[in-house]
């Protein structure tokens, strides 16, 4: 339709109760932690892949770059459009069809805006598992989860989003429809686009719908606290656990000293059934066998790991109810953190041996800077993932602390990440925050072959501009 | 050096001793099922990854192409020379060191030219498990299994090649060294270059090395076989066994009436515990708990799937002989069916739920096409992943079956496959083989996103040119 607007245009494919002006919806264009406002052209709301495609052409027509967005949960900047008003914003909200579930290929089939806890609750209800699981769950999209990888606190047992997912549909920014669901666990049938969309940030494509992995619900869960002097004899339980439980270890989460004392001093409320201690480890097993084969086979290894002295304390939950207790504490960290005072977060992971050595001396540098720093040091050991976050020292306010001290402490942070074999982002991403970062710590070679690729399927770079590259 | 030739440098890279004469050394030149039979300008044996890159870049200086190769066990003709005598065969044999074991990590980092077999020992020496497991593992390089996603046996519990890599080492087009190695379980720093090598069969790059997760050695293996009447039972046993078992359900193969006829034909001194029946499905379980509880979750099992009428009769192997014996029946198939005669072969996948249907429908096309076709139906059905492979008449010469019918063959099992939401290649690749029906029968627009990246990654098409795409 020559002459008219883009505007128009979009309203004729999507419908005019689904084009919203942009410039004052924070909902849209404000990132979750409030760090990116942006002004959106339009914001686009279409109500099905068909329409996502006409969209992309639209836009494509005129010139126009789209932010792809779903839950807008994500940490990195990677969600909300930058600040020209130049952007559509392509939310995928309405795309929230469960499609198709089929139980004996342990597979489903959903839309791109379905709520992570919608998919979960899905299978569910037919006695199965997704296992994917994060703090964000009640608000984020799988359609996002896939497009960052996301991670979580079952990686240990289930691996991250990307290991879920047999296969996608995706609207490229050539606006064709590549229908790519499969329910297969094995067809090597040439390049694995799947996973090359998977974790791009919507920066190669928009991801409209994905056949995802379904586990059958294990029977039974075991839930322990335990304390530990040390973050060596943490790996060593790891280990220990990992030979005894086998699969069925689905959770081994660590969290320092200090950040157990911020949710002991902001939620005084909630029960800590350990005293405090330098570590404390969250373990989870979830066993298909017999309830007390699986309690017996639990119990067996606190008892040997406290044999062999890796761990000072444990507390055992005797109920889903004690279960959920100690989940809550651990899930209490980043609010804690943040009623303490803004901090300077990193999201990193190193090989799990290496942890301890990297832990001692990115705390000693970070000590010779800033003495006196206080370190919330939490996250999922058994991934090798750690939030590694950097607090001001007691007393000192903490804007000043971020305006002043964020370059240098990103610095010490990720120089001792690369030098320990480690990643910059385990599992947010790189979005707006981390791109001039990656640029300058990922090999040239590595990057040499990423924009290879984004020149290859986005030559126009109409796709999310600015974020990952 | 100016002027020099192309085999001069060559030498000068690797030495005199590793730069062989191509045109009669079948071992490089002739593929495993001896279907293609090519001629090398020359077979190049580099002993290091940085002389990986000095033969690329030679290579490339001469404009000559490369067909990387390791043990040259591939089904689709995707690591031998065409027959024009202008390609270098680069053969990574050499590049078999076990650069590092950590086994806190669970982590090993080899070279690409590794046997599968002494990876698996590697792991095996510190306790620790590789699962990957086909039958060439004495042959087969572990480059050559990422080269080309291998399956095998154990996928039902830990996925294929692809899932087993953390992070790989590979020479690009251009002939420079990424060295993406990694420990990493999380690392969301910007595109999946990994899963992009991994399955590329050497048309982006050329693998030199792997970073490859291990895991605990399951302590008690438990094996049976067990005989049913019809195939929707096997899926549904199979889902039972999911529910029972969880991750310990290691293995899950599936073997129709004529299968293990061949195997009774050929190799009579083999002993069959059960009686002949319609389908035989082999059963695996390994586990980390008590041997006795592990035993009783198994028999519990059993027991369950005979009292709900899915299997006619099991056999549980009380000794570690009994259960080799049990997987020696399966894996004599493909011999016996080769001592049977030449057939025509096809690798598929379909989703678990249809498979029943697919079987049904396929085995019905074909008879109506070729009275008296006999059906060699067996496979990894815990994947979805079936050998479906057509045997002539009894009595009709094989050679003359194959030239006259395998077009018409294929066409009917691909037609087929597709119909049921399948693959043409479930783990045995592409390669030159399935070339063209892969043109066919992939979606254009995931065609077209394949052409973009190899023309990104190989814009003058030296790596292993006319395979995949």
């Amino acid at each position: 339709m020559r002459g008219m607007t883009l505007e128009a245009t979009l309203r004729g494919i999507v419908g005019t109760a689904h084009v919203l002006k942009g410039g004052d919806l924070p909902a849209y264009e404000v990132d979750w932690r409030k760090r990116w406002h942006g002004r959106a052209r339009a914001i686009v709301r279409p109500g099905s892949a068909e329409e996502v495609v006409a969209v992309v052409r639209a836009c494509a027509a005129h010139g126009v770059s789209l932010v792809p967005q779903g839950g807008n949960t994500g940490l990195v900047g990677a969600s909300v459009p930058d600040v020209s008003g130049t952007q559509v914003v392509l939310h995928l909200g309405r795309l929230n069809r469960v499609r198709e579930l089929d139980a004996a290929n342990l597979t489903m089939t959903v839309e791109a805006g379905c709520l992570l806890q919608a998919v979960q609750e899905a299978a569910a209800a037919q006695g199965l598992l997704f296992p994917l699981s994060l703090a964000a769950e009640g608000s984020c999209t799988i359609g996002g989860n896939l497009a960052t990888n996301a991670g979580g606190t079952q990686v240990v047992r289930y691996g991250n989003a990307r290991e879920l997912c047999l296969g996608l549909e995706v609207v490229t920014a050539d606006g064709e429809l590549w229908n790519g669901l499969s329910g297969l666990r094995k067809d090597n049938t040439g390049y694995d686009l799947r996973d090359l969309f998977i974790g791009s940030e919507g920066t190669l494509g928009i991801i409209t719908a994905a056949t995802l992995k379904l586990y059958p619900q294990p029977g039974t869960v075991s839930t322990a606290l335990a304390t530990l002097d040390w973050l060596d004899a943490a790996v060593e339980f790891l280990g220990l656990a990992q030979s005894r439980l086998g699969a069925s270890l689905t959770g081994f989460e660590v969290m320092n000293r200090f950040s157990m004392d911020l949710v002991r001093r902001h939620f005084p409320q909630l029960q800590q059934p350990l005293p405090a201690a330098n570590w404390t480890v969250l373990l989870e097993q979830s066993a298909s066998d017999r309830p007390e084969d699986a309690a017996q086979r639990f119990e067996d290894l606190l008892a040997l790991a406290f044999e062999r002295g890796l761990i000072v304390d444990a507390a055992v939950a005797a109920s889903l109810e004690q279960s959920k207790t100690m989940w809550h504490l651990r899930e209490s960290i980043p609010l804690a953190q943040s009623l303490e005072g803004l901090n300077i977060k990193h999201d990193i992971s190193v090989p799990i041996s290496r942890i301890p050595a990297f832990v001692r001396a990115t705390d000693e540098a970070l000590e010779r800077a800033v003495p006196g720093v206080r370190l919330v040091d939490f996250g999922h050991l058994g991934d090798g993932n750690l939030h590694y976050n950097v607090q001001a020292p007691e007393g000192e306010p903490a804007d000043r602390f971020l305006a002043e001290r964020e370059a240098e402490v990103n610095r010490i942070v990720y120089d001792a990440v690369m030098a320990h074999g480690g990643s910059i982002s385990a599992e947010h991403g790189i979005g707006a925050l981390k791109r001039e970062e990656l640029a300058q710590r990922k090999s040239p070679v590595a990057m040499k072959l990423m924009r290879a690729i984004k020149q290859a399927l986005d030559p126009h770079g109409r796709m999310n501009p600015g974020r990952v590259i």
